[in-house]
C-alpha cells in the first residue's frame, strides 16, 4: 500500500538498509562470515541497536561481530539492552561504534562499565528495570536494529527460541513493528522445529551461529557452598514472615540466601505447615534448589524468566509445574513472568547497601551493577487489587489507622549485616548519593525505596516495618537488626527495646529459633549430587558442579 | 518424551479432552454448527475458562456457544476475562454453566452484574487491572481452556489476529504452555495470511464464524458532543499541568474530556508551546481524535492497547506512528502497551466517584463497572527508574522535604463536579464502602488509590495534591474544586484561599484563562466529518458517526 511519504521514514529507512544489505545476505539467510558487513550495511549512525544479552542467554555471535565493524561508517549509536555481560558490551563503546547505554543488569562488566563512565567514554541513558526497559521499547526508544539470540530455525526462517526464550519474544516484536531490522543468531539451521515461537515473517536476518550461544547458569547454587548463617536467617524469614502471612505467590531472588529458602522448605516449612499453604505460585527460573521443594509438592506452579543448564529434562517433565508447550519442551518468559511477580504476594532478594531509611542499592563505589528485576518485583504493586490473605493482612499492619484500608505487597530484604572484605551492608548513607553528585544520574539511583521494603532479615534477626509508624521508629528498627555495624551500634537501645515489645523488631531469641538447630543439617539437599537424586537423575548439572 | 504422572495431570487432561473432541472435531478445524459440542468434550466441570471479551474485539460466536453447552455436564467454572461486554457472558452463569467471575472491566453489564451478585447467582473472584489478571494467567489462573478471536486463519492453522491483535497473544500463550486447550473463532479461513501472528502448533481448534467477531468502537468520540465547559476543563489541564510539567510519554482515558484536550493540541498546544517538547509518546488506542494532533506534529509515536473501528487505512498510512509490521498492517498489544502506559511520565482520565483524600472508583451504587486499565495506567510506577524533566519536576514537588529525592509519575483525574442526573461526582463517602460492607470484597473496590493522584481537575479549577503536605490540605484542596457539590460547599474558606496562594489550588481565574475563549471553537476539529477531512479522506468512521 501507499503510506504517506511525511509518516513512513523509517519505513524508507528500513528499505535502504534491506537494499544495502542484497550485497551481502541472499534472502534471509547469511553466512556467519559476511555478519560484519551485513551489520555496516544496516546500522546507520546513530541507531538505536538493542541487543540480546538477557543475564543468561546471549547474542554473543552478534555482540561481537558488531564490536568488529568499521567505527567509520557506524558509530555514535544508542545501545539499549538488558544486561551488559560480555567484554564486548563494552568494546563497541571503547571503539566509537556506541555513545549511550541504556540497560537494566551489568554483573560482570560493572566495574569496567564504572570507569568508562567515570571516565566519560561512555554516557549513561538510564538504568532501568527490564519491564521498564521493554516498555520504552514501544515507545521512546524503539530500536532501529535487534540482534537476537534463538535456538533454531527451520529453511522458511521461522525461530525456535526454546528453553531460554526470555526476553526474545518481546524485543522481536518491537522490531518488527516499527520498521526495524533484525538479525538473529542460531545454534542451528533444521528441517523442522519443535514448535515456531517466532513466525519468519517478523524476521529479517538469521545466521547459523559458529558455536551455540552463551548462556550462563547463573541461577545454580551450589547447596554446599549455604552457610549456616544463611541457615539461620533462612529459618527467621520463614518463622517470622512465611508462616506469619502465609503469601501464596511469590518471587524469590537469586542469592544463597534465599536458595537456602527454598531448601528449608521441605523441612522446616514442613514443621511450620507451609505446604499448600505458602508458596503454591512462583515467578521463578527453574532453580536446580527448587527440586526438593517441587518433589515434596511446595510448589504447584513455577513460571520462570528464562531457563537454566542443566534443567532441561527435569522441566519438560513436570509440565504441571513448568510452562511446558508444543514439542514438549518448555518457553520461558522474561516480560510476562516479571509481571507475574510484580503481582506476587512477596518478594525475597538481597541487596548491597541498605541505609537507615531502608532504601536499597546495588550501585555503590566503583561498580555499577544495575537492578535487573528487583524494582520491579520489589517495589509495591499499587495497580493490584485482587485480594488473598496475605496482602490483606501486610495491608492491615502498614495501613492500621489509615482511613481507606487496603493490601499490600511484603518486599523482604534478607542480607547479613557485613558484605565481603569486613564492608557493612548497612550504611548511615548510600554511596548512591556520591553517583548522583557525580553527574551520572539526576537522582541517587536506589534500586528499592525504603518505603516499599516491609522487612528486613538479617542474622540478627527481623524487622518488621509495617509495624513502624514514624520515620524515627523506622531508622531504629533498622539499627535493630544491623548488628556490629556502625549503623548496629548507633541504635537507641531503648527504642529498639520497645519496638521488640511491639514485634517490630525479633532477634533470633525472641522468635524462639534454637541457633544450635540452624545448622546445614536442615537442608534438604546439601550438594549438587543431592540436587541430582532428589530430581531422580533428570538435573544435568553443568561441569563446573560436578565434583563426583 | 515421558514425563512424570505425579507432575503431568494438567496433560493427561488435555489428552482426554482431545480425545473427546475426536468425535467432534476432524483435525484443527471445527464447524460452526458442531462448536457446543465442541464445547462440550474440551471443558470439564470446574474448569477455568477464560474468553477473550476484550473491551473492543469479542469471540462472541463462542461466547454464544459456551452459553448453550448442557449445564449438567458443564457446570461450576471460573470464567476469568479481562471484560464482561455481551449478555451471554452473563448467561452461563444464569444457566449454571459457570460460577465465579474474574475480570477487569464490566461497561455495558455492570448494572446486571451487580444484581446477579447482589442476588448471589455469581461469586465475583476479584476485579482486577488488565495486566493483573493477565499475570495471574501464569501463576494461580491458568486457564483450563481459552476462547479467543482473529481475523485470519490459513489452512496449516496459523492465526492472522490482525489490527485488533489486543490481548490475543498473551492468552493464547497462558493457554498452550499449560496444557490448556484453545480455540479460535476467526473471520475467514484463507490461503496466504498477510503475516502469521499465532503459529499454528500453539491452537488446537479453529471455527470460522458464521460472522465477523463483534468490535465496539469504543474509541471515537464524535467531537460534536464536546461541550464548552469540556474544552475550558482541558485547557486549565494543558495550562496547569502539560506546560508546566513537559510531560514526554502519555496516556489518556477514552472520555469527551481527554477527547477535548487531544483536539485542543494543534491550537492552545501550539500556543503554549507544547509541540516537540510534550506528549511526543503516547500509549493510546488509535483515537479518531488524535488525527488533527498527528497531522501537526505533536504525537511522534503512538502504541496501541486495541484498534479502532474505521482507523484502518489510517493507521497503515503511517507506520512511523503506529505499530505497522509486516503485511503492511499494524499490531497492536494490549499486554505491552498497558505496560508502556505504566512507565509514562503522566495519565489523565476520568472516574465517577471521588472522597474528600481523593480515592476515586467507578464502583457506584447498583453498577459493578470494574476498572480496566485505570490502576495500571493511574498507579504511580514505583519500578520506574529512568528520568525525565517531568517526572523529576513531579517528584521535586512530592517528596519535597524527603530524605531521598525521586521522581513520580503524574496522575490527573479529569472530572466535572456533577455527573449525569444532578448525582456529586466528589463524595464524602465512596459507595464502593457498601460493596465491602455486603460482603462483596475484602476492602472497599477503590480504582485509583488518593495517594497515587497528583491532580484534580473540574470546572472549577486544579488541584495539585503535591503541594499538601497534610491530609487536611489534601481535603480541602479536593473541596477547592468541588464547586456546588456539598462536599464543596463545605470547604474550609480559609484554608482554600491559602492553598490558592500556593498554587495548590488554582481556579480558572488563576491559571489567567478567559472563560470567553473557552468554547468549542478552540478544538481543531468540530464534528466526525472534520476528522475525515484532516485524515484526508483516509478515515472511515462506522455509519452511526456518520450524518453526512
Amino acid at each position: 500500500m501507499v503510506t504517506d511519504a511525511r509518516f513512513s521514514t523509517r519505513m524508507r529507512a528500513r528499505a535502504r538498509k534491506l537494499e544495502a544489505a542484497s550485497g551481502v545476505a541472499r534472502g534471509q539467510f547469511v553466512p556467519p562470515g559476511d555478519v560484519v558487513r551485513l551489520l555496516e550495511a544496516v546500522i546507520a549512525p546513530g541507531d538505536r541497536v538493542c541487543i540480546e544479552g538477557d543475564n543468561q542467554k546471549q547474542a554473543d555471535f552478534l555482540a561481537q561481530c558488531l564490536a568488529r565493524v568499521n567505527p567509520d561508517r557506524v558509530n555514535g549509536l544508542r545501545m539499549t539492552q538488558s544486561s551488559v555481560i560480555l567484554p564486548e558490551h563494552l568494546d563497541v563503546f571503547e571503539r566509537g561504534i556506541a555513545a549511550t547505554l541504556d540497560f537494566a543488569y551489568a554483573g560482570p562488566q560493572g566495574e569496567r562499565l564504572f570507569r568508562m563512565v567515570d571516565e566519560k567514554r561512555l554516557t549513561i541513558g538510564a538504568i532501568h528495570t527490564y519491564v521498564e526497559l521493554y516498555a520504552r521499547s514501544y515507545t521512546d526508544l524503539c530500536p532501529d536494529v535487534c540482534l537476537l539470540a534463538a535456538a533454531q530455525a527451520d529453511r522458511a526462517g521461522n525461530v525456535y527460541t526454546g528453553f531460554s526464550t526470555e526476553e526474545t519474544p518481546a524485543l522481536i516484536e518491537a522490531t518488527a513493528f516499527k520498521d526495524g531490522v533484525s538479525v538473529v543468531q542460531v545454534n542451528e539451521v533444521v528441517d523442522k522445529l519443535p514448535r515456531v515461537d517466532i513466525p519468519s515473517d517478523w524476521v529479517d536476518f538469521i545466521v547459523e551461529s559458529p558455536r551455540p550461544f552463551y548462556i550462563e547458569p547463573l541461577f545454580t547454587k551450589d547447596p554446599a557452598r549455604i552457610s549456616d548463617v544463611q541457615v539461620l536467617m533462612g529459618m527467621m524469614a520463614m518463622k517470622a514472615i512465611y508462616a506469619r502471612y502465609l503469601p501464596r505467590t511469590i518471587n524469590h531472588g537469586v542469592g544463597f540466601n534465599t536458595a537456602a529458602i527454598e531448601l528449608l522448605l521441605p523441612t522446616y516449612g514442613q514443621e511450620l505447615g507451609l505446604k499448600g499453604r505458602a508458596c503454591r505460585f512462583w515467578a521463578l527460573n527453574p532453580h536446580p534448589t527448587m527440586i526438593p521443594a517441587i518433589e515434596e509438592g511446595f510448589a504447584e506452579i513455577v513460571y520462570p524468566v528464562g531457563g537454566e543448564v542443566g534443567m532441561e529434562a527435569y522441566v519438560n517433565n513436570k509440565p504441571d509445574i513448568f510452562p511446558v508447550g508444543p514439542g514438549g519442551t518448555m518457553r520461558s518468559n522474561r516480560f510476562f513472568s516479571q509481571m507475574s511477580g510484580h503481582f506476587a504476594d512477596i518478594f525475597v532478594g538481597a541487596t548491597l547497601q541498605i541505609d537507615t531509611q531502608a532504601n536499597s542499592s546495588t550501585v555503590t563505589s566503583g561498580r555499577l551493577v544495575g537492578y535487573g528485576g528487583a524494582p520491579n518485583f520489589g517495589c509495591e504493586s499499587r495497580g493490584r487489587r485482587h485480594a488473598s490473605p496475605a496482602w490483606l493482612a501486610a495491608g492491615a499492619e502498614g495501613y492500621a489507622g489509615a482511613a481507606m484500608p487496603r493490601g499490600r505487597k511484603l518486599v523482604v530484604q534478607i542480607v547479613e549485616t557485613f558484605r565481603g572484605r569486613m564492608l557493612p551492608t548497612f550504611v548511615e548513607r548510600l554511596d548512591a548519593w556520591d553517583f548522583q553528585e557525580k553527574g551520572f544520574f539526576e537522582t541517587p539511583p536506589v534500586m528499592i525505596y525504603g518505603d516499599d521494603i516491609t522487612h528486613i532479615v538479617t542474622e540478627e534477626g527481623v524487622a518488621n516495618l509495617l509495624l513502624c509508624r514514624t520515620p524515627q521508629e523506622r531508622e531504629q528498627a533498622v539499627r535493630g537488626v544491623a548488628g556490629f555495624t556502625p549503623v548496629g551500634l548507633a541504635r537507641d537501645k531503648a527504642m529498639v527495646d520497645r519496638l521488640r515489645e511491639r514485634k517490630a523488631v525479633q532477634w533470633a531469641c525472641d522468635l524462639d529459633i534454637k541457633e544450635s538447630r540452624a545448622t546445614r543439617d536442615m537442608l534438604a539437599a546439601r550438594s549438587i549430587k543431592d540436587l541430582v537424586d532428589w530430581s531422580g537423575g533428570l538435573y544435568d548439572p553443568p561441569s563446573r558442579f560436578r565434583n563426583w
